[in-house]
């Protein structure tokens, strides 16, 4: 059953960032993977062109259906048009819902019936572009186990609510590049052996030549800091849903090949250099009193590539994926009880972190 | 009664840097007070114009007068002219001899006859550009005690030698400017709070105004790194020792207020800057894995800059002034028992401040 909350984080399960525990496979270079279906259900407009009142008749009807779905059993709804502008930065934070849902453009204040179902790393976004997109997080590289979880909510839900499918084309959407499966797979990766070698621009553009596209940390429009990529499917139309998992599987399969084989040339033609840049970035963490949300997320670069390259031993690639999440701005205004500037958010960005090393790095020298 | 030393450094008393215990006045701003008398003994030529025997008998005659001198019981003769380059390196780095003394240029290799004598916190320079240079150094601001040992010493001594001296001109020596008292004081300040504020050149313009002149950690053409500059006076002709003890007393006072209120500006204006600048020196210097020298001083100036304003707490500005010298190339490669390349050089120093820090700054926080 679900529950409905306004918005306690604590209440989520596992606060929302299971997939951040390391768990997965080459989770050292591959944070998360994602993937999501998007579905619009047959009676409504699509989601920007309905009225109010059309979006919460679609909402609850939805949430009707999806109450019996085994899969989402412990599952929290959150209203996001009854969320603080706090609460829905802290969500879109977490990865779990998207800028678009969240309200965060200026030009798009959050949506009447605007929701998000979240689960044990998966969920359902209500309202977002499309009527509903299914998601799946995992830690690590983990496609597979990510569609099946999807897939077991896209069929029980299919079940209940008609959704819109054309015998050509396939599942409909408001935007043409998500028509056919609907399906969008992305991991987030970290780069840096590339960076550094400077290998990047010619692994990206052979990305784009396979059919996959890439983006910052927060997705489509963002910036690309501390070497963080989302890589996914550019298009979803006239493949079948293996067919895409298939290709992302593959070319990123390729991308991590060419980071370890960056990553080794770097130890071999300039491992005291490296070394070196990467316990200053350490060091720096260790002891700044304050850090830009960009500083922090390049040095944070340098530390996983210490502790991926076994430089900067005692050092858990957990703790460098909750640094990444919780010393974001929205979580420091949350842990501090009250909206922070910009300058007092480097402060506390910069306390927080000190504070994570120094416990769970006291072995690290 | 002087011993005979080949070199060993742990004969010399106090390792020949009790100067460096940060005990004196000013000991945050004034690392440390030299003085010293120039002298040439009756009968010889200058030491640029004699010959080896010519230089060798003056010698011998200097330690045959110096043997019965209270003030230099328990000191130590080292003979550079039997030294390695190593030795006289670490002499150098000690700054208890000249640079010209330890025939470290290359144009100008170590002289036959060329000695020092080494006591607790003062001692003779023979066969330097003058014959004997008579010296004292003391911890932190301290030009009258450093005087006083340097005139015990030369009162002593001119009882048993003949000092060339001119009714008009006063004592004479090898190079102009020193002719007349031959006293040279000289003060190793850090002034970070002036060069961070860009008031320094209008400082340095002021001192020379004043007559005094400034160098580098090394003194005479070497660079200021570390912001740690060398204050003496220019010329000694003229003055009566008192007169050039009070001028340089005088001008160095007011450079300490100087500093002093630009480190209150900067407190006051920029506090978060600077406390972030100066932690993020203190740990680079905790965690870095390569250090050249001009970086480490770089970096050690914030250091006890953060220590001066207590932002820094916990480390003592005995162990900043330990590492100021111990860090150095010839210190680095007598540890290790080997002579290092640069780079090696450079490893061995971050190894070693790191070390010192992990003990001696335990409780940085």
């Amino acid at each position: 059953m679900m529950r409905r909350a306004s918005l306690d984080l604590s209440l989520l399960p596992d606060g929302g960032v299971r997939w951040l525990d390391a768990s997965g496979p080459n989770a050292d270079i591959v944070i998360s993977t994602r993937l999501r279906l998007a579905r619009n259900v047959v009676g409504y407009a699509f989601t920007g062109r309905a009225r109010d009142g059309e979006r919460l008749r679609m909402l609850a009807q939805v949430r009707e259906a999806l109450a019996g779905i085994a899969a989402l059993d412990g599952s929290v709804l959150v209203r996001l048009d009854d969320c603080s502008l706090l609460e829905r930065q802290l969500l879109h934070e977490r990865h779990l819902v998207s800028k678009e849902l969240a309200g965060l453009d200026a030009q798009h204040p959050v949506r009447t019936g605007a929701a998000a179902i979240l689960g044990e790393q998966a969920g359902v976004l209500i309202n977002e572009e499309d009527h509903l997109r299914l998601q799946a997080m995992r830690s690590g590289f983990d496609v597979t186990s990510a569609f099946e979880a999807a897939s077991r909510i896209e069929q029980a839900l299919g079940d209940r609510v008609p959704f819109a499918y054309h015998r050509e084309f396939g599942y409909l959407t408001a935007c043409p590049t998500n028509v056919g499966t609907g399906l969008r797979a992305s991991v987030l990766i970290h780069l840096p052996g590339l960076v550094l070698t400077k290998e990047i621009g010619k692994v990206l553009a052979g990305l784009q030549q396979m059919g996959l596209t890439y983006r910052g940390l927060y997705g489509e429009g963002s910036d690309v800091v501390g070497n963080f990529f989302q890589l996914s499917n550019q298009t979803t139309l006239g493949r079948t849903e293996e067919e895409l998992q298939d290709l992302l599987v593959r070319v990123v399969r390729h991308v991590i090949e060419r980071e370890e084989e960056a990553r080794r040339v770097l130890v071999r033609d300039a491992g005291y250099i490296i070394e070196d840049k990467l316990w200053r970035a350490y060091g720096t963490l260790r002891y700044a009193r304050s850090l830009s949300f960009d500083e922090a997320m390049n040095f944070l670069s340098g530390v996983r590539l210490g502790v991926g390259l076994k430089l900067i031993p005692a050092l858990s690639v957990y703790t460098l994926n909750k640094l990444l999440i919780f010393a974001q701005s929205a979580h420091l205004s949350h842990t501090e009880g009250r909206v922070l500037s910009e300058g007092e958010s480097n402060v506390a960005r910069a306390r927080y972190v000190r504070q994570v090393l120094a416990t769970e790095g006291s072995g690290v020298e």
